[in-house]
């Protein structure tokens, strides 16, 4: 297919501006150009113009898919004919198994068999092929690594890959390109490859912008390492599950240099964000989505008369888990 | 304000493509262009490519604040100084008490002393004056006879005032303008003021597409009224709450003349529609929102390979009554 340009990126090293920009081109004919929603409520009760950048309502529900249409659209073509790997139980796995369907190759999607029904369906409706593990680091490794040994599929990672961190950098790089000038960029951090994108999209395309990161206490890994200068480990309790994971070699050196600072939320602050979005903005934003502007509520005073951009990372949330946090408490 | 062009409106007959044209000038800067949101899966399950119109995420949270500003803004001056009145417990009292803020006069909001407080509170947010009835028709609209003659403030009906057509005649206008041709349109019918206004857009902007009313089953007088040729009573048995009304005598000869078939739904279905927007588009409509998607799931057979506009016409829903519906059953 025409969009693939293997020559024009580099995937070894941290994205170049021209990367981003290319990756972008790349991808947009795959992705959604996601809605900037605004409320007035929301404003009046952080003294802040916030913009809320819907990846929400992204394909497969979350940011994901850039990152991974765009690692896919780098690969040669001989690459590519072999099929992608990952192991993944949550949105990466579908984004990926979507931009191999795209691009007519197999996508080999290494699974917990604890996982959700409803994922693996995810994962299947895009004609991913899945393959269980035990539910541990180990068995998912070494079963990945049996998987590529076997196909000579490429892995993606879900945030420790260049291509796929230009991938989510697309999606600060398109909020401000719609609303101009942005005092702070508020992102939430996992493994840290949306902030990674976020963070090299400011310094390329608006380096007056601060990014903050928004972090589940319970899992305040990103928080710690910027202390200690060193990946530390993740603890891995949130009701946030996308972002329970510790940062990678590739973007806590990112992260490190250019996040000004990481704010931490309780489980509570999340629900609470995310039954004020449900009900003001009218759009369904998953807990791990919410903590950013659970953490601008928190830190508001340093937010007060500025414009303020805020990724919403993803929607994908069970209705009914969704409902028990928000009305029967965490 | 410039945007007030009492000259260019005439609010005592049918509005005409001129004055739908200017209703859209006119609000534009006062209402958001709501997104057009689309779903493959959503598209599979009908067998068509479907195109929902996100008036859930416009201001108040529904298409309301179309037709209210419409009517506020053709106001002169000396009427515009005196105030505006209704009498509503739903979406229309907010839009109304909205557009009154905007224009810098006040609004008079007859509810029954049953309406929930959040009702009240949407109303007193844009500086409404409430006005508590009990909740009987009469009484309605002999508060709101004596709040016209103590303050000489004009009646905005919801729906059977031209002006108000006009207005909501612009969300079928802006989403053809948005995603060109289509085959059908199907909108909610509770008392006919969008319904109206969709099926004037259709004849003066696109009159190859043919328009199909969606009502709920448990107040199908519009169903009942296209049948016998006049309006009849509605029963008012059904979760969508907002579509309870019967049509006026602006609203039914429009509707009469223009629309080709009413299409009636259970709650079941409607609350099936709810989930499935929910789920797939992750943004937030509210039962009487979700009416025309129901009616194309049922009749889908007539849809099968055409290009359908859908109007999510609002989101305003108690999240917590919504689970009820979602996971304990109607």
């Amino acid at each position: 297919m025409s969009a693939v340009k293997s020559t024009a990126s580099n995937n070894r090293t941290v994205p170049t501006r021209e990367e981003i920009e290319a990756a972008h081109r790349r991808i947009k004919p795959y992705i959604h150009q996601t809605a900037v929603m605004t409320s007035q409520g929301i404003d009046e009760m952080i003294g802040a113009q916030v913009f809320f950048k819907c990846e929400n309502l992204q394909k497969i529900g979350a940011f994901k898919a850039r990152g991974a249409m765009n690692a896919v659209l780098t690969l040669s073509p001989d690459d590519l004919s072999k099929g992608v790997a990952t192991h993944s139980s949550g949105n990466h796995a579908q984004a990926l198994a979507r931009a191999a369907k795209i691009m007519n190759t197999k996508s080999y999607i290494v699974m917990p068999r604890t996982s959700p029904e409803v994922k693996k369906r995810g994962v299947r409706g895009f004609d991913g092929e899945i393959f269980e593990c035990e539910p541990t680091l180990t068995a998912r490794e070494s079963t990945l690594a049996d998987v590529i040994s076997k196909t000579g599929a490429t892995e993606i990672h879900p945030f420790n890959n260049y291509a796929v961190i230009a991938g989510q950098a697309t999606a600060a790089k398109e909020l401000m390109e719609e609303v101009g000038k942005l005092d702070v960029i508020i992102a939430p951090v996992g493994g840290g490859g949306l902030l990674s994108g976020v963070s090299l999209a400011v310094e390329y395309f608006s380096p007056e912008t601060t990014v903050i990161a928004a972090e589940p206490e319970g899992a305040d890994d990103a928080f710690r390492s910027m202390q200690t200068g060193k990946i530390e480990p993740s603890q891995s309790n949130s009701i946030a599950d996308g972002l329970l994971t510790s940062l990678g070699d590739k973007t806590f050196p990112i992260i490190r240099q250019r996040v000004k600072e990481v704010v931490t939320v309780s489980d509570d602050e999340i629900v609470a964000a995310m039954r004020l979005v449900w009900e003001r903005l009218k759009v369904i934003v998953e807990p791990s989505g919410v903590v950013p502007l659970a953490a601008a509520l928190k830190a508001k005073e340093k937010l007060k008369g500025k414009r303020v951009g805020i990724i919403f990372s993803g929607g994908n949330v069970d209705l009914e888990r969704a409902f028990k946090l928000m009305f029967k408490g965490v």
